[in-house]
């Protein structure tokens, strides 16, 4: 498998472009993106388990009832969360959308992401979806200013995009992402659209996108905040030429490391874009004695308020970390916990058995001022690992929620 | 009920000290408390639910199991947690104060609060514990000798007590506690050693101190990390003369009102001085079908990293409140959400059946620059109501954290 440019127009028949529509006051920021497909999709999607859900959510629960889709459309600057009439108005977004591709309404994505609670001007959108339409192409200029449309705090473009092989044909796999605080997923998160070449059942891509979600974007917390508009889909155009998967197999599992690689690499770019960050941090628990007892464990070291201003001071303060095991919710042996750091400056053991080890306090220091930090976890109770990802906590984080509003 | 000077030593036949044993580098700050009680008394506690607990947490359960107690010793600096050799050290503690008082060690509370997984320097508190013990007084300085040699991070002194009547005898109850940071108790919390002269038995009085805690400690939170040496414990002296309380009734509902009060003020203590704070914030859930539904919910828009920056910032963000509602985990209809923001400014309505309504934005402000707020929300769907406490977030949070250990 291979990494190649594009993003979500890397796939056969996929475009994708970005515009001003004046939702934000930044004439310099595109706030609306459209990803569009020659072919009608199979499609999957999930969506936050927030109880608030954003009204694009809505919508497009309703739209992807038969798993089909044709374009994906995405305005920043405003969630359309906790308002009255937010259904409505996306409803208006997707017909006027429809109506200029010639595709049934039911056959568009929306969503929406920024400030809850305040009324979407939805007629700034519908004003500049004919040039947006107009505007669409390949390549990564094009995908770039999609990509740069769909972000709010975020300070990096998030995209991938592999190649590989099924059966002999190249599969292409792009997908971009935004998301920088209000990140602490469940079950989905944040905003990623995934378009792929491969021909595939949509029944066995949502299989494919639930199950890779858990372990890649649902392991991300930037705040331990559930944002109200998470969602991730995926649109599958099928021009690639392999053969439909329909059922699970071989054909299955190429495609979902390729969703997995694309969704992993995407993942990690969100939490180091996590707001006021310095360092991308991960959390590698390993010796569990199941799964899920390594998500919770990896999950709740990466939330701890004081693990993440411990990395930002470069402070190897271990005892923060076992402490977050300790409440972690999982029924681990604490007597039992290794700790180490590494980083490319090295690696350093700090605890042994649940218990501290002397250590060179320089060399831990040298370690923890990288820009990328792991957090190892023995828990040498069993066979299974998982990671999680997360960010410092910074004054930066601080500064940017205290005004982002007003 | 009226509030009394004194703290611990207000209850007849109390008395405290505090002192520098050395632990803690700045000879300015005491490290060691003791509280003792002339009566063998009638003791309960409730300790931290983390996984991992402190040493001294452990020897004092085996201590509490005839539910009696005499004397308390805590020492700040060192957490004596994740220490291979902590029980035996907690222990030699418990010995040394023991024979000096010409007590049972079994009737020793131990306590101990600071770094996680550093070795304790036991010589240091064994070797001042005879002048300790002579030191032991009642009044205002010997309580906030004590109460200041439990301080970690606290930037003020945490001491209540009142006076109240029970059966024509005047009860009195008086507190101290320490928590800054690491502050997200979950049936017990922080240190907080209560005193009292009500004569009761030790089951009833660990079924008071058990239900209180619920409402009060359990509902505060600073950060989200609940510690490894969380403890409240109540030594009840007998001294004040009442008939001994040993069942539920008229006494034992007085008695509960008491420790309430006492246990109420110091959480919102602990939360209004919680690491970098400059603001107690209080969310208080109205209109909800049960009470855990209105604990849970105030509990995680306490909790909420992106709620606690725009309280710092004055941001009347309320969209943030309805999404930590929305993901607390609490089975609520979100469209019957009423949020309004109040301190000594005033009060102000933000958000009505779950969606915004227009306000007045420098009215807002004003309200959320005052240095108590209260974020009130009504679930309009039944009568159980419960408040929890917490604190802004700020750049201080992140400063005191990052470099806390070194």
């Amino acid at each position: 498998m291979i990494n190649i440019a594009g993003g979500v127009t890397a796939p056969k028949g996929f475009y994708a472009g970005g515009t001003h529509c004046g939702l934000r006051k930044n004439r310099d920021k595109n706030d609306l993106a459209l990803i569009y497909s020659k072919e009608l999709c199979d499609a999957a999607a999930v969506y936050t388990q927030n109880l608030v859900k954003g009204a694009p959510l809505l919508v497009t629960a309703e739209h992807l009832k038969d798993r089909k889709a044709k374009a994906i459309i995405c305005n920043s600057g405003n969630a359309n969360t906790c308002n009255a009439d937010g259904v409505p108005k996306a409803r208006l977004t997707a017909k006027a959308l429809s109506a200029q591709l010639g595709a049934d309404p039911g056959d568009i994505i929306i969503a929406s992401t920024g400030v809850i609670g305040q009324p979407l001007d939805v007629d700034k959108i519908t004003a500049a979806i004919p040039a947006l339409v107009n505007s669409v192409a390949s390549g990564e200029a094009a995908n770039e200013s999609a990509a740069l449309a769909i972000m709010t705090t975020d300070t990096v473009v998030k995209s991938v995009a592999v190649s590989f092989d099924i059966g002999g044909k190249e599969i292409r796999i792009g997908g971009i992402a935004k998301g920088s605080g209000m990140i602490h997923p469940n079950m989905a998160t944040m905003l990623c659209f995934i378009t792929t070449d491969a021909a595939i059942d949509g029944v066995i891509l949502q299989t494919a996108l639930s199950a890779v979600v858990k372990d890649t974007f649902n392991m991300v917390s930037v705040d331990g905040d559930t944002s109200t508009n998470d969602m991730v889909c995926v649109l599958a155009g099928g021009l690639a030429g392999n053969k439909k998967i329909t059922t699970f197999g071989t054909d299955y599992e190429l495609f979902s490391a390729g969703l997995y690689k694309v969704m992993e690499e995407l993942s990690k770019k969100i939490a180091a874009d996590g707001e006021g960050a310095t360092k991308l941090l991960e959390c590698a628990i390993s010796g569990a004695p199941d799964k899920d007892t390594a998500r919770i464990c990896a999950k709740s070291v990466i939330t701890s308020s004081l693990v993440k201003s411990a990395m930002f001071g470069a402070d190897a303060n271990w005892g923060r970390i076992v402490c977050a095991l300790g409440y972690a919710g999982a029924d681990i042996d604490v007597k039992k916990i290794d700790v180490s750091f590494s980083s490319q400056a090295g690696n350093i053991d700090v605890c042994k058995n649940g218990a501290g080890l002397a250590f060179d306090e320089k060399k831990a220091k040298e370690i923890l001022l990288c820009g990328e930090i792991k957090i190892n976890v023995d828990l040498n109770d069993g066979n299974f690992s998982a990671s999680a990802w997360g960010c410092d906590l910074t004054y930066d984080y601080v500064k940017i929620n205290g005004d982002y509003r007003t």
